[in-house]
């Protein structure tokens, strides 16, 4: 195996195909968000990407060993193309982020890839209700378009920068004169969160242009609700705190 | 010296060799199975396998100094070549990992091997009297063989995959279209776990078919057991627990 | 993207220009200092260094992501031709310091640059008024050249030697034959240092021939005064301590 | 600057000269036993090795920066040819352990060496009185040579094996054929211990053939010893232990 080796499933043909990311952090919401298009709409793996900068590693699936990689997959979300990049791992390493992002930018690119999303989850440290959508993007003029859809763009967040893939595909993306735009549900930070997940995908129905049905998002938000709750009422109706919420999902 | 250096220690003529991996690992499970076939048949070291994604280190032994390396034996079990690989090192690093085992397949695949077998050990987290051994493997076909002689196949288990060479002899073994298996004995994850080596032992010996002695294992096994009754014993009688146990050995 | 990518934003006709660096480090000290000259003279940029052995990281501000980069910016400061460094980011790893600076050593020089001031701070762990400037530097004649302008050459100080990309300005440059110093204004250490930066400005305008307006730094000096003032009334005008000045800025 | 960069100070003649390697370490004895080499036998800088794998630093001295390197010196012991090989580094890295041993292993060969002492210390943990010297070598008449000097080569010593250049220099060198010693001087591992390298040298005056005068050494262990009675005096007359003595010196 080379640094990275890049597996061909398919050749789709795609038409303007928008890439989407959703690898894992902050509440799983990226990831919960690119995994929902993949059951709603019809999907087909293209193209996986193995690498030394993954996690040296195999998942178990029925006793079936899974060699670590980003996948990335053609679905037709209501005759949109996207490509979405789906994985269990971000890389180990300060440049081994920055050769995987740069490599599946080649890979997108090679599919047609003109425009991409970078999906994830922004902290806010408590549960509350109701949950913004925080934007950052490459360009003046996709960041009025995504206004225009009711994502926030703030003079001064996400405070910390956008770490990991998300923000290389932006950094890395505009070097590229890609339109890209990092897409950051708010969420508490504790919990694995469907809703975070929904707010970040009615931004894309609206910007891409396609109806997704959210069911299924909804019931598993419905799950982690009487959790929580269960948690509360074990706390004697406390409010649920950082320490027994950690990542609970 | 460059990234790795191959010693080649003896050319035997081996027939369908068995690769057999045997690294340190959980309850050095892997391990002590890997040294009781070394010790219970013919064996013959064949190369040894240099590289700075080991520790910077030399083991010394009655004033002999031997630079970290991975060794492969040659051994005849029961007229069955099988190569074992054994070694006192994991690569320090995620690319060490993906390198040396990629490395290690070159090597193997030169000698003829089209099979291997990794060896490890998976925690419960409490002592019990009979453990299962639980598999994860490349095909179907080596899947329902394994379940023949006792392997549990699990749904999601190992819950957080297989780390280490063990778990790229798998993944990068199945991108060569190598038959690939890990076998890991269930073990409290406290000991050191003559008793688990040989539940994998037992698997080897039906799969590929030899018999071996394994009075040594018992007799090693049973001053294990000694150590956790004088600790239990110490302990008042209690169940022995995470902190008293900690990798005796 | 390659290990480094250098952009060119401009092609100014420079005369003898002077590096000086100020990335963060201790008290921002250096960082405070770049940018000032940046705010009070006349400035352009003219490189952007992007590289993998930066954080994996985009910032974020006004809703637009920038990628990690440094940053080398024109200055004509009273005649005298400036090139400022300036970034938010250190290098992740060694072996990352040694090729950035050695990278920014090669554009530099390709822009003319002959001799260099590194900026820093060096913690004394108390808050007091007055702030030496401790230089270090690669030849005699730069130490006796500075030693007329104030600054401090000690026998053993800086204790632990100098750290990072300012350190290796010097050791690097001195390998190049260039002219190097570091000038580390002392500061406690717990607060962002706009008064410690004003004195290595003030060895700047003395050794390099310009003046430089003050105004800007004694505000930020006057607003931490405040800061440091409300922070000792509210723990009983005690003196402050390290546990609750730590990086207030 | 590449991966690393070798400075010639000086092309001496010498004859069959032995590398005597004292990097930093446990009690600084491997350190303490070349220094002393230095000061007490005419000698001279004949390389610097330079490398990214050393940590991103310059040490100041007077003002004068000096970039973090390995010296090898050439030095005159009653006829007998060293090169000794100080520093005040090692590598940052398990792969740079591994290169710069090899590196420093081209410089030496070149330099016609063909025999090495790599020196340092192993913990004891106690304070006492008399400390052996304990060994590790390539070759079975090495080790005889050196048994007959008074070093004990120890079954299972030291346990963890030897870590860093010191265990590499012996692990490379003996894949070069060159012949290779450790020797550790036993010492408590809370002191820097010049008494420790004194029984060091010890073997190597008879081992090589020349005879060093250990005054300044014996001034530096009685303030040692006095440091010590000074913080036993404080603890009430108590055993100085781990917390008290870590690292003076």
């Amino acid at each position: 195996m080379d640094e990275f080796d890049v597996e061909t499933l398919a050749e789709p043909s795609l038409s303007d195909p928008v890439l989407i990311e959703g690898l894992p952090g902050v509440g799983h919401v990226g990831k919960l968000a690119a995994e929902h298009l993949l059951e709603e709409f019809e999907s087909e793996p293209v193209r996986r990407i193995y690498s030394e900068h993954f996690p040296p590693q195999v998942n178990v699936e029925d006793g079936r060993a899974k060699l670590a990689c980003a996948e990335l997959h053609a679905v037709e979300a209501d005759g949109e193309d996207l490509l979405v990049l789906t994985g269990d791992h971000q890389p180990q390493e300060s440049a081994g982020h920055y050769r995987l992002t740069d490599r599946l930018l080649d890979v997108a690119t090679d599919l047609g890839v003109e425009r991409l999303f970078a999906l994830g989850g922004v902290p806010t440290g408590e549960l509350i209700d109701e949950y913004d959508v925080i934007g950052a993007a490459t360009g003046e003029e996709f960041v009025d378009d995504l206004e225009d859809t009711g994502v926030e763009f703030r003079e001064d967040q996400p405070a910390g920068g956008i770490v990991g893939v998300s923000g290389l595909l932006l950094g890395l993306g505009e070097r590229r004169d890609l339109d890209a735009a990092c897409l950051m549900g708010e969420t508490s930070g504790y919990l694995v969160d469907p809703k975070s997940a929904r707010t970040i995908l009615e931004v894309l129905e609206e910007s891409i242009g396609f109806a997704v049905d959210f069911d299924s998002l909804e019931e598993r938000a419905d799950e982690m609700e009487e959790v929580v709750q269960k948690i509360q009422q074990m706390e004697g109706g406390q409010q649920a705190t950082d320490d027994n919420l950690r990542y609970i999902g």
